[in-house]
């Protein structure tokens, strides 16, 4: 792998910061050591602190795997063969999400947004209205359109008309640039990845159970579908992880978790509410100039209201053309994966350091060369 | 996470050779750059000559995770509701991927060995006569015993017996320090993990499936129990970067899998038949020096047939002791797991770096450790 890497421009993986990625360079550690208990326990505590959920109450997992691997757990943890599921779906992962949980068994209804927009609130009241969902599924922020989901307000509904059901928020690509607040909100199950605005590098889940999850898991009633995603299995693993005496169930990734303990520090240390601004501040001057500007049109059809601040995805006459200008200049950025418009728009990621390192103007380069070839 | 490290000297997660390590201290790629796809290709390619597997049936996977979700992808993607499964049981190892393939409804059928003996042949033989077993399962070693099963004679049985029988082997503990022959032998599917004599980090699982394996996971008859380990779902992304062509279902570790492609050319350039030569030479030597010397006594039976040689576990009078001491001394070894014998015995991995590398003698500075301690 060559050190002279291109500026990555995609949404996620992201650039890591130097600190964030010196720190997999490490030697390995005894899984149960006390030198490793501590990275993990201060991951785990750190974890609660970027959900903003109870410090007390509840329980964040960090478990080798991916963003995909928070709809397994949800689904192989929470369905019961014919539950019904509602899935509001703004895009592909909304998608991929829905057909987890039909393979666990789930009857899902699906309602969803036309391309670009979000589902209007009325439809999901009328939805929960009609039937008793086990749980619904918010993807707050989908990968490939870009559109932000008001998961506060829709929360809100759900818990005023069916309180029982589980608020189920998908935050690969929210956690760390979005707005979000678990405990105050009532979200029950919230799942997200290392590599898009935590800024770690790829290969961990990362993901955050309330308590009624966690006491479900702990009734009689729980039943398991899978081994390696059994909350059952994970939670006195990461219960002792936090409470300072670790446990085992499979090894978890010590490197990684050590480079993810760094992510953690410095998105803490920045300030959450301050990653927050920053990202939306970077989203938001891209977003005009490449609107006002150039004249382009962003996938999402309420930028104000529902355009993510971690990524922007914009419809371009030649896609192609576009990407191969910026890959000749050094700069990677993606291309479009919602199947309708597929062939018709990039997606350019602005988390992490992009969005939050003040010494780079990566974003800006990235506009001219836009500029260039659009 | 301190530079001075101590001797990481348990069966797992092991010292990384510094190019190994250093692997990992590079810049996210994008998951579908040609940059990224040649190192995974790469990777999978050197897969198959690992697991000595054919050059183009079959295929291997490297997925995020762990050992654990080796047996995972078994029980989720082999066993049906109420399929039979013979499970030799060497250890606490052994018992976990029973528990595994119950979990997804199958009737397991034990045979136990005594604790540090293996299984005789004959019961096997026995068993696969009675019952018409969907598959088998090899520890081919338990890392709570250190015993070794013969693979190679078994799977002789179970195809002469019962060839529809899928051969199942946990590699975690052997893959890279045991003889192993996936194409001559007739495996069906083995896993193992990068944390052990692969001498990589911890974070992902690799394993391979036989043709036959392939070939029902694209037939009618395939149906998977779980989302994130169906194959199914990750056949065509494996076969993807393997054939130059990279595809999404979750997102790649790519730090970890450029650590894991160093360290497979590493044990590729020293020859894999070598590197089995010099575990076992350290192995024999090691555990030679224990019960002549120091007249302790190995948890493995008959050391000359059944004990691994990426690991050492042996009985010594007070564990606790004998480990402070090492530790006291910045030498980190294991105690014992296995329930009946657990407080009696104590556990030291030599796999990797510290099996291969000349340059280093932990192995004999443990020793002398040991003999002050024991």
């Amino acid at each position: 792998m060559s050190t002279e890497a291109d500026t990555l421009l995609i949404p996620g993986p992201v650039i890591l910061s130097s600190k964030v990625q010196r720190a997999l360079d490490v030697p390995s550690l005894s899984h149960t050591s006390p030198e490793f208990g501590a990275i993990f326990q201060r991951t785990l505590k750190n974890t609660r602190k970027l959900f903003k959920a109870d410090e007390k109450e509840g329980q964040p997992f960090v478990i080798a795997g991916s963003g995909t691997l928070g709809w397994d757990i949800v689904g192989a943890n929470l369905i019961d063969n014919n539950d019904s599921a509602l899935v509001v779906s703004t895009g592909v992962f909304s998608e991929f999400f829905a057909e987890c949980l039909e393979l666990y068994g789930a009857n899902v209804d699906k309602l969803t947004a036309e391309v670009g927009d979000v589902v209007p609130t009325e439809k999901i009241r009328e939805k929960l209205k009609e039937k008793n969902y086990k749980l619904i599924t918010l993807t707050h922020v989908d990968t490939s359109t870009a559109v932000l989901l008001n998961v506060k307000e829709i929360a809100e509904i759900v818990r005023q008309i069916s309180p029982e059901t589980y608020i189920i928020v998908d935050g690969v690509c929210s956690i760390g640039c979005e707005e979000f607040e678990f405990k105050k909100w009532g979200i029950d199950y919230c799942l997200t990845a290392s590599q898009k605005a935590l800024g770690a590098p790829a290969g961990l889940s990362i993901s955050f159970a309330s308590q009624r999850v966690v006491d479900f898991v702990k009734s009689d009633k729980y039943k398991p579908k899978s081994y390696f995603t059994s909350l059952k299995k994970w939670l006195p693993i990461m219960e002792g992880y936090e409470n300072g005496t670790p446990k085992y169930f499979a090894t978890p990734a010590i490197q990684s978790i050590n480079s993810l303990d760094a992510a953690l520090q410095e998105i803490l240390e920045d300030g959450l509410e301050a990653r927050w601004t920053k990202h939306a501040k970077m989203s938001t001057e891209f977003k005009d100039k490449l609107t006002k500007e150039l004249g382009l049109k962003l996938v999402s059809k309420y930028p104000a209201e529902s355009a993510a601040h971690g990524l922007t995805a914009i419809y371009v006459d030649e896609p192609g053309k576009v990407i191969s200008h910026l890959k000749a200049h050094g700069v990677v950025i993606a291309g479009g994966i919602m199947p309708s418009i597929a062939t018709k728009y990039i997606r350019v990621g602005h988390m992490g350091v992009t969005a939050c390192d003040p010494s780079v103007d990566y974003i800006p380069t990235c506009y001219k060369l836009i500029s260039e070839a659009k």
